[in-house]
């Protein structure tokens, strides 16, 4: 059996797979909002040690675990530099060695939204075709890309769609860039927009929702409440989010012109098919090849698509048997 | 020997090449204004018949003409469709057949970009690298993109970065959208901005130096010209369009993370290495990878690059040699 970890800026969730690929335990936490990396790795320790639990193993005993993280990875060397939507972790922390040895077994770390378009394209939605677009809409806007059948990673950078220009001089994102389309669409800069519109004077049951579910920051769940409720600021800020996904997906595709997009990413698997289609709609007038679209689905694997990901990361020790089919 | 045509949105480019890959003759005409694909096509056939005459030999000899041209080109059937730089050719055209039976040789067609970018490539700025974008700033942005060392074009249209959205809501570009990089650094799209200002009263010389020069456009040689004079209207319109393409070519960059970047096109060549910084300079800010940017060339084969390139698509006949080395 192998581990796998979505690291996201908001929760931390853990599965253990069989070799067959089948979810046999899992376990979410909340990413720590404090502290620093190593309190990550225990959270992540936490979460592997709950997932083993249902699945009736020890940690030590699987065969491995891949993590899917933000911020830049060095695969061999499994350190992960300016994950800067993870808490003080600016510069770089060997999270293979400190998570290896706190669960007993091999990490294995890879940028966790190509891993999470590298599930959809081996298990999900990405299969039918052979080059993808994943869009992973959460904290902020990730992109994985798959060409001719294989991950792009360009010189270790490719994909960062959250930081395609929709607007030049336009809003300041959390990159400390302008005009990022994570600067309209990013979760991180939806709420400092709304704050920004609390401040100026106009409602919203944004922040009371977050303050009656005990959160201390906007989810995805509490954005889709909010809509739910008909709170004109969420709806306003999610269409320019819209808006911006649609300019932004448009022009990445313009450059890659690949066979199919798929939507991911927190608010993404939350919103759903009604806003993925809001965004195809918005996609349209400024994409080259309007005439003839390329495909766009949901991520089909829903939130363990990123976990089941990284999982895969982990090939089974000699001997064993019936693993996926995995990125040639 | 073989042949090879760039066909621009200005002028028609014609080479004959030996199999060593030496210009042995070349003839440049300007691109028809008026009528329609025959007139274009009448057009290359000449410009050919005046190369292969300085090259002493007959068109009908060659071993094949290839032609880089804009529009949609369908390879196998030698078919180019949209191209909306020629007069006229909204629809379908079958240059090749057409052109193959005025010039008595067979002719092969693909994207005027492509064929620019895999002569880069090959042969000039683009042969320390395994993966580029090029950039052709002429009468449109077109880009042209190789990924460990192949050509990438997707599903027929990738490279499309003249339509990359560098301001949503922004400025109508040629082709009908809004907020292209196209319509703030296209050539075709300056000329209709310098217009406006005139009809706003604003004082240009970019109008008089053309008619002084007997044309009937705005080409880069004027533009190079006005910024000699020092033109406030033609500087304050390029300083928009270095503007425009630092924000598009950096958001290409953060979606591909090529290796380099090789800028060609009309008016790169004719403004050169100061703005080819210029750009540079304003790609930086939106650049994901500033700490580490893809390098930045020129393009080496100048004006003849595209022809060039073109002539790469015919490969010599049985028992030919020496032929330059091509993408595998």
């Amino acid at each position: 059996m192998r581990g796998g970890i979505d690291l996201g800026g908001t929760k931390i969730q853990a599965v253990v797979v069989d070799d067959a690929g089948e979810v046999k335990g899992e376990e979410r936490v909340p990413t720590p909002t404090g502290g620093g990396p190593p309190d990550v790795a225990d959270a992540i320790a936490g979460a592997l040690r709950g997932a083993a639990d249902a699945a009736g193993v020890e940690t030590a005993a699987l065969d491995g675990v891949g993590v899917g993280s933000p911020g830049i990875v060095d695969t061999r060397k499994g350190v992960v530099s300016s994950a800067r939507n993870l808490p003080d972790w600016e510069g770089s922390f060997p999270l293979a060695q400190t998570l290896g040895a706190a669960v007993g077994t091999r990490v294995r770390i890879e940028n966790d939204v190509q891993v999470a378009t590298n599930a959809e394209f081996e298990l999900g939605a990405g299969r039918p075709y052979r080059s993808l677009l994943g869009v992973f809409w959460g904290t902020g806007v990730g992109g994985g890309i798959i060409l001719k059948g294989r991950p792009w990673i360009g010189r270790g950078g490719a994909g960062e769609i959250g930081h395609v220009v929709v607007k030049k001089d336009g809003a300041r994102c959390p990159c400390g860039r302008r005009g990022c389309m994570e600067a309209y669409a990013g979760r991180k800069a939806l709420e400092q927009r709304a704050r920004k519109r609390v401040e100026k004077g106009e409602k919203t049951d944004l922040f009371k929702i977050m303050e009656k579910r005990g959160r201390d920051r906007l989810t995805s769940g509490i954005w889709a409440r909010a809509l739910d409720h008909n709170d004109r600021v969420a709806a306003k800020l999610l269409d320019e989010a819209v808006e911006a996904l649609g300019v932004g997906v448009a022009s990445a595709l313009n450059v890659l012109d690949v066979d199919a997009v798929i939507l991911g990413g927190g608010l993404g698997l939350r919103l759903g098919e009604p806003y993925r289609e809001r965004i195809e709609a918005a996609m349209m007038p400024h994409l080259f090849s309007s005439d003839d679209p390329p495909a766009m689905h949901m991520a089909a694997l829903g939130d363990l698509g990123g976990a089941i990901g990284a999982s895969l990361l982990i090939r089974p020790r000699r001997g064993a048997v019936a693993q996926p089919a995995t990125v040639s």
